[in-house]
């Protein structure tokens, strides 16, 4: 059995890249929750949504997010209501967060929900949240305190981040079952996601970081850093803002501690002589997803 | 200034017909909450709704509830994953339970949601419901303790009751204003709404009796009762389960004490004596408001 420590759109795809090369019942993603939120009164949590819709080929490759021949009608009169509209939530999407909403309210947990709404889409492979409990990945700034959706999407994460803080995260407990997949995995991937805002926040919930310290040697990284810039998202900006080295090595460098194997792009091929100085083993291929096929080689290189 | 006690549907419709012959501004709606609900993490407060969508000339005849144009993009989704989809919430009008269930997590009151959403859809009547406080009116019944829309749309209002609690009602605050407009009202009108689960859970809050009661010669009910049944939903199958008269008589007797006049139906003149009996003042007319004709000489019949 596999483990993907995931965030969202770049695990997502790796994830789905497993199901070629890997029954998808050996793979079990433990997935971040700091950026969930709760909008409108309904729970939202954007890293499982993304994963479960991205398996069951639901999700919209043109948006880059959310689900396929979504329409928009609830939006729309939102934002004539003049309601907080900035956080596009598709019609078919809002069927996820009512129904999440309505089970947490009727007493299930996150992961039971998750387990429910991956079952219905006919995901085989087992998504478990870190933790059912509340953790809020806040960002410290130059204009204040923002909320991850804040900063991330209303504010297009373009304002300059002094600090980061997972709140909640010291008294989290894992959800049942994350620190034996942890334990048992035969390997223990961390998706190319934003190592500090959808990997940090799984690595802190306590019992976490430890585990993977112990099984430093079955665990395998790969980087969403190439040539200096994260294939989508702050990654790379918040490295600068927060003091570390804005490349595959800074990244690296971060996951020392917990990761025996790094995976790097060719085109970082130079860095590797720095990475081997962390006493990481070093792999070198096209860690880009851009199509299928490389895709589906980087998901053979994570099991190799 | 005149305030209306409403339910629902009967309420509204004396409501829009109250704006062809007095200026639309010197009304006040006094709105039962009693029937709110929270589902998939949303709040819902239909009374409220129902109104606001009818004076805005936005509500759908054709369901008699909801909203015109509406569509069920959500709800479609929702019934196919699993989710409670019995309360049938419309894309248009959930776009008003998002809108409400923020303001309310910011902290804005329910009486403060409710003029901003009057205000948005250009109603020019006051809104007010009775109390910002969580007041549920529950249905104890042979099967056992139902909440108010799983009696009433859940199951049809089909199952025997054997009495009903308005919870939380002895210990709310009236809504600011609500106390001051009854006491400073040229006239109370008591809209043509089940007595028992629309208007009574008005009543039930702290003061709102009293001041009735001491007012009760500027007091004017409409029965809901014509000829032995209600126009709309159970009334008159909640007043025979709960040992009342199945007639408009049933209803002035109930309201006895706070009320000085009782407006009912030519059909049931021949009861007027009987309601004579409770010292109230009798107004005969045609009560049904099957068209605007009729409903403009009930809004005069209670002004005048």
């Amino acid at each position: 059995m596999i483990a993907v420590l995931s965030g969202g759109v770049g695990a997502a795809r790796l994830l789905l890249a497993l199901e070629d090369v890997l029954d998808p019942s050996e793979v079990t993603a433990v997935v971040n929750v700091g950026d969930d939120l709760v909008l409108h009164g309904l729970t939202i949590c954007p890293d499982l949504d993304t994963i479960t819709y991205t398996l069951a080929r639901l999700n919209n490759d043109e948006l880059g997010w959310g689900l396929r021949g979504e329409s928009w009608r609830v939006m729309d009169e939102l934002d004539a209501l003049g309601g907080q509209a900035w956080f596009r939530l598709g019609d078919r999407d809002l069927a996820t967060h009512l129904y999440r909403s309505q089970r947490l309210a009727e007493g299930a947990t996150k992961a039971e929900v998750a387990e429910e709404l991956a079952r219905h889409h006919g995901v085989a492979q087992r998504l478990l949240p870190v933790t059912n409990d509340l953790v809020s990945t806040v960002f410290h700034t130059t204009t204040g305190v923002l909320s991850f959706q804040d900063y991330f999407v209303r504010h297009h994460h373009s304002i300059p981040v002094t600090s980061i803080d997972i709140e909640g995260a010291a008294a989290a407990r894992p959800a049942p079952g994350v620190l034996d997949v942890l334990r048992e995995a035969e390997r223990i991937v961390i998706a190319p996601s934003n190592p500090l805002i959808s990997i940090d926040p799984i690595l802190q919930i306590p019992g976490v970081r430890d585990i993977l310290r112990q099984r430093r040697d079955a665990v395998i990284a790969v980087s969403p850093i190439i040539n200096g810039a994260a294939i989508k998202g702050p990654a790379d900006r918040l490295l600068l803002e927060l003091g570390h080295d804005v490349s595959c090595v800074g990244v690296a460098q971060f996951y020392r501690e917990v990761c025996g194997t790094f995976v790097m792009d060719v085109t970082d091929a130079n860095l590797a002589e720095a990475i081997s100085n962390f006493d990481m083993k070093v792999r070198i291929t096209t860690t880009i997803m851009s199509n299928p096929e490389h895709a589906r080689a980087l998901a053979r290189e994570v099991l190799a």
